[in-house]
Formats: C-alpha cells, structure tokens, sequence
C-alpha cells in the first residue's frame, strides 16, 4: 500500500491509533481518578501531530504501513508526553487556563491537586510504554534517551520555566527563538527523530534540521494564529516582538528550510513530510 | 574490601554519591532557575535511603565495592524521582507543607508554578540518567521499567492520588494497606529490585518479600514518627486507624517476615539488607 502525502496518512492511521491510546490507558490504569482524568486530557480532541509525525518518519524510512502498529507505543509516549505538559501548562499558576479546545482544562474539571497528579501519571507512563514495547531494547533506549532530553529540563521543561520566570521581561529575538526551540520545537523534533532511530534509519543532518525547523515553525504559526484571534497581546511572541508580517516570513524561511533538508535526505520516501509542511500554510 | 553492615556502607559511600548527584547536575541544566530549584530540592537534607538500598543491593549481590560508581547514575534516578514526589506532594492543593526538614518547601522557595516544573524536571531527568549510564542496554531498560512502574500511576502517583481524594473518607484496613503499597513502598521496593536486576541477580520471590515488606514498614515507621510528634492526627494513617501499639506490633511483623525473607536469599551476601532493617527499631 502506498501512501502519497501526510494528509491522507493521518486520516488513515488516525482513527486505529486513538482507539490503540485509549484502550491501552483503560486496560493498565486501575485507580479510577488518575484513569478518569489522564483519558480525560488524553482525549479532549488534539490532532496527534507529533506521534502522527513520528509514525509518517518511520513510514517513510521503509516500514510498511501494516507493520505501523508496532510502533504505536513509542508514537502514545510522545502523545503522553505532549499532553502531560497541557495540563501543567495549564495550570492557575502556570498559564492559568480554564478551558482549552472548548473543554474545562484538568484542574478545573478535577481540582489542581489531581491535575498536577494526572500529568505526573501520564509523564511517567510514557517511559513505561517504551520500555513495554516489543521494539528491539536498542531502539527502546534511543527512545527513552531522546525523550527524555528534549522533554525535559534540558529542553521543553526548561523553555517552560524560562516562560513563566520571564514573562514580565521582554525578551529578545534571540532570547525569544531559544525559548520556542526548548519549549515547542524539541519535542516536535524528538518525536521525527525517534521515528527515525525506531526505523533503523542513520539520523541525518538533514532530517535534523528537517526537524528543527518544523518544530519552530510550529510555534510561530501558533503565535499568529492567536494573534489573529487577538489572543496573548502582552506576551513574549514573535508577532509581539517583530510584527505578524515579520513572523509570516519568518515562518515561510523555515519551511523552506525544512522543505530543502528533506528533499536532500536519502533513502527516504519524501512525500509525507514535505506534504506535511502544507500545514504551515494559511 | 569487605563492609558489614548497611549503617557502615551508607557512611563510607555517601559522601562520594551525595558530590555526583550535584556535580552532574549542575553540569546538565543550563537554565537558571531549573538548576537552582532542583538541586535546592535535591540537597535538602534527605538520607538517601533508596538510592543506598539500591547500591546495598547491587554491592550484596557479588558487585565489588570499588565497582559501585557504574550504578550511581541509576541510583541517582530513582532518588531524582523520590524527590520530585515530595515537591509534588508538598504543593498548596496536595499536603500544603511550607517547610520540609527545617526548610522552606520548593513553592515557598521559589513559587508554585516553578515548584511544579522542578518537579516534571526531576522527573524526566531520572530517566534520561538512566538511558545514558553505561551499564548494558537490557539492565538500563529494566530499571526504566520498574521505575515507571513503580512510581507511576500504576504505583506511586496513583497511591498519592488515592491519598488527595480520599481525605475525608476514613479508609479500612485493606484500603489503607493498599494506598500506603502504592504511595511509599511501590518505589522503595523498586530501589530493591533495581539493584538485583542491575546487578544481574536473579529476581527471587524472597527478595521481592524483603522489598515489598521493607517497603511498608517505612511507612509505618514514619507514621509512628509522625504520632509521636502529635502529627497528621487527621489523617488516613495506622497509629489513627488501629492505634500505635497495634501498629507498631505490625511494623515489627514486617520486619520479622523481611528477616525471613532475605536470609533464604541465595548466593547473596545477606549482612547489609539484614542489617538495615535496625532502621525500624525504637
């Protein structure tokens, strides 16, 4: 079977993979608060981009498309992983948000006490995942390493850190591009790198900056989608500090950057992920 | 060189595990407030009791004592993670501590939301320390195993779950039972078992006796501690449920059937774990 862009790649795999996250989740979590509320979070409608992400890298390293499910434990961590840092992110003193995507956040449908608990939970079973999966135990470290540093305090948790110790300090565009690099862009890139490694493909520099940029572009087409929304006026974004018209640019030189870096990456099928930087796109 | 006793082995060693733990991190986190607030958390005072059950463990089962910094790293884990939980748990929605031993907790120290991140942080770094040690990948793999099991939402943080929202319901026996399982000894034990796998000793029903029995008595124990000073008179805890002279009868039934345990344990130098169970006398 052969898949000719991301598009048609997530609307195929989307539907098993959530099924896959959900009964996984019911099956092993016992204590009915903590089972309650990571499905809550894990289900509150996000578009699984990052593990659909890591699933399309290992795709088109040469993994057929029926042997994919093999690597859906790898793809819940990142998901896991991803939502875990919503709900704390989220949190009263954090963000201070009381609903995302029309839904009452964690805390305020089950208190912050249990929120703050239900991302601990989902955090840790992330790397419980990995190492339950039935990937070679080489493939599973690569996992566990990569996450590990880019979603932690050595990339997302400190960029999150930076984010709320500086938010009444105006950053600078390089402060700013460091801040977005930890806080979004390496778990994004984490997820396309550990596709890569679970796919016993060599990690290129290209498919690196492939990445890289990705993961930036990311928060900058987030920044100007709220900022058309007329969403985040006073905070530390790129629309806020160089304008929309700047970041727009900014955006297209990234994924221009990114589009080069994969059309140079060898061995590869190229379709899905120069087809996924349509998403950046208006 | 030959040690007889845990009290011994936890005084010669200490000193040496307690400057890599700074040493490394402090070499790892480069964002400011990230660094400060988990080595603030990380120095505060702690005995280290499970990261030397593990090295104990490792160091029993035949490792030369000399050999013992290989396992640092993975010692180092399972304390990041004991100490991420008390950050957690010291919140204003969980126990609402202000100080812990003397010092200010992590959110009165540096605030809440940067609590809850040193927390993630402590967390995630345990197990990017154990995927980069050099011990082989299968003994890596196992201790992110039982470490995200342990003291994930089908152990620890589950335990603390059960904890927060059932303050006001007076527990029976077998529920309290459980939740102290999950909430202290699912990670005690895990420091335990940890070190035999590390150790490339075979798992034994007895030792797994041993670690789940010590695991428990600490919470008794520190229940006991806890009534004597006129504490958590409130709470879910033995001393309140069934008193303190039936609880410290159990607490001494515990260490009985842990004596039992371990001194079946074959090919194994029993003088440590026998040893350490002096930490639940009067």
């Amino acid at each position: 079977m052969e898949i000719k862009s991301f598009q048609e790649f997530h609307k195929k795999i989307l539907p098993e993979f959530d099924k896959f996250l959900t009964d996984k989740l019911t099956a092993e979590i016992k204590q009915p608060m903590m089972r309650d509320s990571m499905l809550y979070s894990l289900n509150s409608g996000g578009k699984r981009v990052r593990p659909m992400l890591m699933l399309a890298t290992v795709y088109s390293a040469g993994v057929k498309y029926e042997d994919l499910p093999k690597y859906f434990d790898i793809a819940g961590a990142v998901e896991l992983i991803h939502t875990y840092s919503l709900i704390h992110d989220d949190l009263p003193e954090m963000d201070n948000d009381d609903y995302r995507r029309g839904k009452l956040t964690s805390h305020k449908e089950f208190g912050t006490g249990p929120a703050v608990l239900a991302g601990d939970g989902l955090l840790t079973q992330a790397f419980y995942w990995i190492a339950k999966s039935d990937l070679d135990t080489s493939k599973r470290m690569a996992a566990v390493r990569i996450l590990s540093h880019n979603a932690g305090p050595m990339g997302m948790v400190a960029g999150q850190m930076t984010d709320i110790t500086k938010e009444d300090k105006k950053l600078n565009i390089d402060e700013l591009t460091a801040l977005h690099k930890q806080k979004t862009a390496d778990l994004i890139s984490a997820a396309i790198t550990i596709g890569a490694s679970c796919a016993n493909h060599q990690l290129s520099k290209e498919l690196v900056a492939y990445a890289e940029d990705v993961g930036l572009a990311f928060q900058l087409k987030d920044d100007l989608d709220d900022a058309d929304d007329g969403e985040d006026a006073d905070k530390n974004t790129f629309p806020n500090l160089i304008g929309k018209q700047a970041t727009q640019e900014k955006l297209r030189n990234l994924v221009n950057e990114a589009l080069n870096a994969v059309l140079k990456e060898e061995k590869f099928d190229k379709n899905l992920l120069v087809s996924f930087l349509e998403y950046f796109k208006k």
